[in-house]
């Protein structure tokens, strides 16, 4: 499974893309910002967010795409320009037909760390670990959409464990209630 | 010239396409509401408005489109979903290099009342008014959307007005300054 995971904002879009799924290793194929001018205006900007998201989709083919839940608590000075650039990445990959996740900062340490409030160091360490890298992708957003697209992968591996698991178990309800028909 | 309205919003997004100029009558072409379902998820809901609003895009080919300037003080819950639907209507009119002005809605008020601080029922009865309509477009954002329309064609045809009256300034100041060097 390939994913790519993405960290929106105006002016930095973080985009790391990460192979595997879960249970084996995972490696890092990926990783940049897609940027924009804060000199042009709204439309220019965002028009420049949908080519360079496009050219990533375009290069690496993912099987999904992980976004970054944007919350109105956070900054609200560049909240607006977050939400827009979220918009214009979820709307690009759904025009595809991908399927897009929302994971929420805390989700991704939770993933990743085991605890949902670890300082971002210790995110960055373990991302470099799992992806058996000497650093953690730079900048910091490209990081942040690596350490999201393996979020995704472990999160999405689980979920898809679990619906196997219950569609196994109504597979097995079924069969028992037809052998009692019998 | 023709202009397409949006007052963005993540389950309506008020449009309304208004012919006319700055001293010639206005009149209304279309009015209407962009709706997503709270029952899809997110990437379902922006891909619905992006379907939406290149349905009016194409339907009402418009010289221009006017998008109202959100702001992260408003209505918190609802901001982040009226940021994204804004994003994806601009820019799928940047994407037909269409140009997209963005007015607050006082800069609105004021265009059509001569007051930044009007009352909606006033701003929508001044509506009617220049459009020689009996009643307001329905629903509410609709009216909103046409008013924003209005708006633009006003305020454009002064900004055009003044950028033409400092060309025809320029072109003097250099003609004099020929006129001196012969």
């Amino acid at each position: 499974m390939r994913v790519l995971g993405i960290d929106p904002g105006l002016t930095r879009c973080g985009v790391g893309v990460v192979d595997g799924s879960i249970g084996r290793s995972l490696s890092l194929t990926a990783a940049g910002v897609v940027r924009s001018s804060a000199e042009d205006d709204l439309p220019t900007r965002l028009l420049g967010i949908e080519r360079g998201i496009d050219a990533w989709l375009d290069t690496h083919d993912p099987d999904a795409v992980a976004v970054e839940r944007v919350f109105a608590q956070h900054n609200v000075s560049t909240v607006m320009g977050t939400a827009q650039a979220s918009a214009v990445a979820i709307t690009r990959a759904a025009r595809r037909g991908l399927p897009v996740a929302m994971h929420t900062p805390s989700e991704v340490k939770a993933a990743i760390t085991g605890s949902g409030r670890a300082e971002k160091a210790q995110v960055q360490h373990m991302v470099a670990r799992v992806l058996r890298l000497a650093t953690a992708p730079k900048p910091a957003d490209a990081a942040d959409a690596v350490a999201l697209s393996v979020c995704h992968i472990w999160r999405g591996g689980a979920q898809e464990r679990m619906a196997r698991a219950q569609q196994e178990f109504a597979r097995k309800v079924e069969l028992a209630r037809q052998a009692r028909g019998r």
